[in-house]
């Protein structure tokens, strides 16, 4: 075990890996060469389409101990990776590893697969049950929690060599073009597949809708693909998208939406040219329908709107707030819409949105960021990976990536969540260092991370309820009590990873 | 010297490189990975933006010995890499070889830099007096001719490392996301630099429109362009994109493109789902409207046309003849607007338009192409690099990717041109091997490979002039007379390299 440098303890190797220890957010540099799959070649008349899914999985030659991915544009509504798993069990294949983009709830499906041995590792975080199973100790999975942006930099890096990706496409030809703008299971943007599209070794896309070629708009091309499936569906469409995304209307969310827009306000990122980014969560659209408020009486055109994309952009996109948006993730029915039909609504790759190790993320270009926690500690350290109870519950997404990038990282949450304090000593679990973490809001009052003493001063000039964050923690401390603190064993049973490759913390199985 | 499968005679090295001569047009296979580009990193508030184009040649670490490119968007207009090339003089370094898409008549500029040792080989085709003066024996200046999917292929394969790729960016933002689409220099597709956006070592974008960030859309991403120029222009927008191509209005031409028509139509090709190629020559264009005419009027709706794109084929798309365009380069202003707001218009890098090694380009689905020729044989090569003087004077283009992908390739040519027959015994140089050729079309005659009896028994059912390749080589001589030999020395000065990067023929020095 070594501490990194928030002093946490990491062991040296997890899951036959070296592990490297966090030491600050930008000066890991990176090594080596962007990998690259095997060149190939494909004459006139040779075909791609094979007969299901089975077919895939042979043609790729998935051997045991290799590592497959899906992606996770259709959310809880997915049923491409348990399909895909129920095949490589059907095949007799064992100690597959997965390093799909995310693991949502539905995914519990393969469960049993992974105490049968067909799945060995997730090299990718979880939300849902699978994370609470890992951290009571009673799955044997190791987990490997990464960023948005951190998994890109892994596929494209090599650190996690990608054997077979299964592209859920929901518009596709026989040649493989696709995009995931029509079709029964349409998600609107590929952007986290496009990775695997350029990184994996062998590519297969799987679509419930084909269509003939070519399918247009190509997301990603022909070129390549190497297998394409049809299969009945892809998912659920119900579950692909929620239909809309929806402003709080809780009083508490409302105050905390209205303080974080008069941080940015006070900030002064809010001019021409402004970028900005939030969640689909009722807090954060609430922030930006205070900053659309606020935009608009002061005729302030911004430049682009990014991440997970809702209506609620869209709207911002329409009514000439940004001129441009650039969309990793569609989390809405109208931002489905959208992408389909405006130039200007822009697919991007995750190596694009968030990557780290590339030429330039688009999240080194934002002014602000709304984002959530389940805790925060004295030292601006942000834990959106456990719950109060210990166990890993959620996926980082793109919570740390944005924190690094933006000018202005806010964190909006409520004081007291199910009577538990937000401020913590210490966060259960760091997912996001404190020094990209500018400004905490809650109901009760306003966080400065002290690296930022000018703009202190100004939300204190304009009345805004500052407070030191020990003095915020007492205050809820003297509502909440002080928690009790988890106990867990020794055992690590999943690595936090930060972006850049480091581990920034780790989960270890909960006492019972 | 060994003779390749077609009995030319090529050396077994040239320019310090060993040859591969060439077999046959689809059985050679691609080993290893795709080249790939360093890892690097930008963290937020780094710049990209440097003062002069100097300034990047020295931050990109150019030495003596290392290979740029640019790419040929602008065409005769392209005033970039002439400036790039000074540049380099200035800095005093030599022996630098340019692997750029094409190199155009414009670009003689650089010949004082040939002679003077600071440009020491073309790893590329060329048009116009380089080729001349190279095949005279005036200067010293090894070429290797490329197709444009075997110059895709060669820096995808990493067989030509590119040092530092300069891309002219007609739109473009400070963290380099750009388009071709805006602004003075406006070329549209920039199908041709994508490639060396992803696999060069270095990547500068240069562009005379800096717009504010984002550029949007964005055709080549900041993720790929590790520096920005701002330079006064680009090139001379008038010569950048001809203002129209037109349709040829001489009775040879508008004959052979009657015929050219009935051949599509005679093979059974012209039904719905139709994919069409033409270059932009006024007989292609005539073939187009021949083609237009017989889709309309048997309601047929075709799926894509693809290549270098002209204002007819975006009327044939606005239409509803093609679904979808497919566009590498756009070849007028009509094709340059329409890119810039037709979603269906897409722009397609030189990898998914043409490249062999690949899992599967454009050019594989195409169901017809029309080429050229600068002259033709009774094996039905082609030949349309060099003139009936032996000179070099034009790149391949995707002559022979085409003709290998698509079903039907057709060659459209005058029968005499300037006194000289457009059939050989054997063509001077072959840029295009006679299995992937399928009909040659003269005002005079069409002669079908004899691959394809029955197409040729449907054309005869259809009344059309066809005729043995040697029966239309005679009547043609006995017109014209038989064709002097030219006298070539034994040196060789150019590659016509095939696009699998096999030799299919060599440009020799010719007598004085």
């Amino acid at each position: 075990m070594v501490r990194n440098s928030l002093g946490r303890l990491i062991p040296e190797s997890f899951n036959g890996k070296n592990v490297i220890p966090f030491s600050d957010p930008f000066s890991l540099q990176p090594k080596g060469f962007r990998a690259s799959r095997p060149l190939t070649r494909l004459n006139p008349g040779q075909k791609k389409l094979l007969p299901g899914l089975r077919e895939a999985i042979q043609a790729a030659g998935l051997k045991d101990g290799m590592t497959i991915s899906t992606h996770h544009h259709l959310r809880n509504g997915d049923a491409l990776l348990a399909q895909v798993v129920r095949e490589i069990d059907a095949l007799g294949l064992r100690d597959i590893r997965i390093a799909s983009s995310s693991i949502h709830p539905a995914h519990a499906e393969i469960i049993p697969f992974i105490e049968k041995g067909v799945i060995s590792a997730l090299e990718c975080g979880v939300n849902g049950l699978i994370g609470e199973l890992v951290s009571r100790g009673e799955l044997s999975c190791p987990i490997t929690v990464r960023t948005h942006g951190g998994r890109a930099r892994a596929l494209i890096s090599g650190e996690i060599p990608v054997d077979v990706a299964f592209i859920a496409a929901p518009c596709c030809d026989d040649y493989g073009n696709m995009n995931g703008y029509y079709g029964p299971s349409a998600c609107g943007s590929l952007g986290y597949a496009q990775v695997d599209a350029q990184h994996a070794r062998t590519v297969v896309a799987v679509t419930d809708n084909l269509v003939p070629y070519p399918a247009s708009p190509v997301s990603i091309p022909q070129t390549m693909i190497d297998y394409v499936v049809r299969i009945d569906t892809l998912g659920d469409p119900k579950k692909i998208v929620s239909t809309t995304t929806r402003i709080t209307t809780d009083p508490v969310g409302l105050q905390i939406a209205k303080y974080a827009a008069q941080v940015i306000e006070a900030a002064g990122v809010l001019c021409d040219g402004f970028s900005f980014q939030t969640g689909s969560g009722g807090i954060s659209l609430a922030v930006a329908d205070n900053v659309r408020t606020l935009m608009r009486s002061a005729g302030i055109k911004g430049s682009f709107g990014c991440g997970g994309i809702t209506g609620y952009f869209v709207d911002m996109l329409e009514e000439g707030l940004f001129e441009t948006l650039f969309d990793v993730q569609c989390f809405d029915l109208k931002a489905v819409d959208s992408i389909g039909r405006n130039r200007h609504h822009l697919e991007i790759s995750a190596d694009m949105y968030a990557n780290p190790f590339n030429a330039g993320a688009v999240v080194n270009r934002l002014d602000a960021v709304i984002l959530g926690a389940t805790e925060v500690d004295v030292d601006f350290n942000v834990n959106v990976n456990t719950e109060s109870n210990g166990y890993l519950l959620h996926n980082t997404g793109g919570h740390s990536d944005t924190a690094a990038g933006a000018r202005l990282a806010i964190i909006v949450a409520p004081s007291i969540r199910g009577r538990l304090p937000i401020v913590r000593d210490a966060v259960t679990t760091v997912t996001t260092p404190g020094e990209t973490v500018d400004v905490i809001v809650t109901e009760r009052g306003i966080a400065v991370n002290p690296r930022h003493q000018g703009l202190r001063g100004e939300l204190l000039r304009r009345g805004l309820p500052v407070k030191d964050i020990r003095q915020l923690q007492e205050e809820i401390y003297h509502i909440t009590g002080r928690p009790r603190p988890l106990e867990f064993e020794d055992e690590v049973v999943a690595l936090i990873e930060y972006r850049d490759g480091s581990i920034i913390d780790v989960v270890r199985k909960v006492k019972k």
